[in-house]
């Protein structure tokens, strides 16, 4: 098994915490910048993604152009032409709790700023960069807990669920409760170098 | 459960009320401006939005762009491209009646006006503006109640569907019963800032 | 039941008549102009239209493009980009019988002049502007009576099938039979104010 | 029913024959120029084309595109975009046969040369303008027949199929039959005014 | 029936074989230049070609495309939008093995040199222009044969499939085996007028 | 029998190793570069490619793209459109597992350095040019040495399914196990000449 902390070494790649058939694992997913397209905005997606998932890049991309001002993005490069993808390439994904992941994803490719080692996330966004609730608590955080990470962020609404994590993987790790996005970037976020 | 009065404190966020399988909930509809399209004037739509509710999204957006003038609004900024967005993602969502939502939140978007605090509303817009009868008034108007909102907009030939309603919810709530969307835009958003 | 004189009081509004399951009904078309389109002339359609009445859309449209100097219209003004929308929004129509019925919404909408109240119309278009027969004649007449029309315009080619509605009804309308869609729209046009 | 030759008093329409469910019957093709495309060249068809006759559609406006010089088209014209209805809107059709009636159409329209009255045409058409064998030759001679027609152009490879129409008609009408669609235009086309 | 020489008096067009349900049959690829298409290089397909032989024609046109200088065509004109038709245009067809006939039909078509008379061809082709196997090699030189042709290209790779050919049919055929693309063009084209 | 070592003479094509419904089998992907794009970098892909094989090659792409000042590759080059194809064209393909042939051709074909003759490959690719483990390791190094090749390039995370190669064919070939698409890059492709 690779260690999941070796995949976040550069810009544009977060590690999410999906539910499989057998139990949680970790998502990595990469991000590049393949041109500037006239400064639309869109997104090439892969990794053979569902339409809820689908959706769900687009809200990431469109929260942080419709935020940059705010957020202090570039706008400029965040109307440019967006590859996402999510291995492994064979696999089935869908649902809306990488919405975070795709989000922090995003902005640390346009920032430099790379995603702190050892973080997963998981939770759903919504346009105004809320953070919705998602399922399968319990299996994620054992999976992140497993494959090496030592900071999980969680929806705010799903605070109840940490009750299902045996105490040891909780104490052995920093889980924190967010219900912006806006926290999950400066939680996950390195520092610009 | 979150406060609905929450979701409506920046522009371009408005308050829908839905029937659900178990009985009436909120909905929220969320805007953003994406780009200016070449003045097109295009949609971007997410949430599982079935065909009848996209066709309803584009009525609300057409109605704005070809009354513009009438209306007051930024033609300019109507002709750009918009994500509207209605959370929670993986959730399907059909049916006609959110076209005074959906209307109301891109006009609070482009004018900058807040929805005021505490409005619900449901009904068809057509192209003209007209408001057009809905269904489930009674678990709509429960559900506004149920989650903080005091006031709630509902279609004029939605009069008689009122008696359904517990006269103690009745009593407890701001009901105005609308024919024209103009109507709703007035008792909805909040004055300029 | 709204009377059905009120929703022609602007320009680009026409009523039509329609065959329900239980019986006829009056169907409206409102129409706006989006944009210019970059002079292509292109329609948005909603109102869950099948393919043989997005059909008869473009039809209409293109008649009107390429008789735009024989019908003195404003070629520049129908070189735009269109909304046609047929309420109520949830309901499936199909079918060619509102071929007039565009048409006359559309040069009513570029014409600014607006359809005489109390004029109902029905009957297929071809791109050539011959008004091919449709059927439910009786069905439609007597919904045109229930709504408050005085005045029904029929494809010359259904004059036969006026044996079927009563005589209390005949008499108390006036019934034009057209063989061509210019006729339909010198009679159901009002001059320009 | 209609008399077929009152149709084709305008340019850009054109007479064909078809085979249906019930016997044969004369088919109008009506076609208009809606604009120039950029020099694109590009059809909209309606009609309930079904995708043979739409490919078919494709193959007349090539081949008058790609042989404009030695045909004496405005090459010009026919880059523009073409809609090509066939009424009756709502009957679904199909099939090569009327390829040279539009090309004959298309041909008409952008020469300002009517069809001939009392012309009637079947027959698939390749790139080339080679004319092939359709069926149903006694089906539509008689359809043609029986609709006033008083000339039908058919597919030199058809010609043994006209044994099997009734003498009496075969000596009322005058038959062309014909291998290359250049000369359905030599015979069909009413010389420039 | 029709003789294949006569079809091939013009550049652009070639002689295929293919294989029916009934035995072989010759069949024709008419091509023709639309227009100069931005250089972009596209191809409109008709003739009901099932999606592996639409593959094969983006393959014909690749080629010859990213092989303009050594082929010594002109790289401009390729760059254009063709027009591939294969008659009859209602009989579906699919496979691979008419791509040394595009090749060809194309490559005439832009050097204005036509295709040898009583010249039938098959095999696939691939990006680098190696022509690959095909199957029925004896009922496609037997309808070679039957319709007149006098010379026949096929596939290197299947050298050992002729001898199921009579040895008679054998004796009035030459038949040329290949394994590039390039020598089918040399065989095929006639030299520059 | 091809021998595989024939079709790597030329910049652009590369040798991946496949698992077919009998064994193994070495499958040539073929790149071509057919214009400038307007800069956008888009595919073409034929030879009847599922879903996942279509990302997988926007992948390699992407990846290219998005490294190419890294990788000293020609960023102007790289924004081109691309055809890539599979012989046998009639042959449906699927899977990642073609990811790092794909990478390597295009490499090959943008910088004009041949892929080394003798060399097979196999492995997914990631956004990030990670290697990921693929299936069918036995038959695919099987198909490699009966195909004539040397030398074999595999994920790192395949390295413990070599055990089931016979020994003599593993002692016969040289085989690499790489982490990074980067290493196959080094190891396939020759020296600039
Ligand atoms: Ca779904
Ligand atoms: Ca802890
Ligand atoms: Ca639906
Ligand atoms: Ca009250
Ligand atoms: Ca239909
Ligand atoms: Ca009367
Ligand atoms: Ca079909
Ligand atoms: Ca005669
Ligand atoms: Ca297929
Ligand atoms: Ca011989
Ligand atoms: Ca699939
Ligand atoms: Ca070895």
């Amino acid at each position: 098994r690779e260690d999941a902390t070796d995949r976040v070494d550069v810009p544009g790649v977060a590690t999410g915490l999906a539910v499989t058939g057998v139990g949680g694992d970790v998502l990595f997913v990469e991000t590049a910048r393949l041109d500037d397209d006239g400064g639309k905005g869109s997104l090439h997606l892969t990794g053979q993604l569902g339409d809820v998932m689908q959706e769900s890049a687009t809200i990431a991309l469109s929260f942080l152009r419709s935020h940059a001002e705010e957020l202090q993005l570039d706008g400029t490069a965040l109307g440019g032409r967006f590859h996402v993808h999510f291995p492994a390439g064979a696999i089935p994904k869908d649902g809306p709790s990488a919405g975070v992941t795709m989000t922090t994803a995003l902005a640390s490719l346009v920032t430099g700023r790379k995603v702190r080692a050892g973080v997963g996330m998981t939770g759903e966004v919504t346009l105004q960069g809320k953070v919705l609730p998602i399922g399968g608590v319990k299996q994620k955080v054992l999976a992140a807990h497993r494959s090496g990470l030592d900071t999980v962020l969680l929806p705010k609404r799903n605070e109840a669920d940490i009750d299902d994590v045996p105490e040891s993987v909780r104490d052995a790790m920093t889980i924190h409760f967010v219900e912006d996005v806006r926290d999950v970037l400066s939680l996950a976020l390195e520092p610009v170098e």
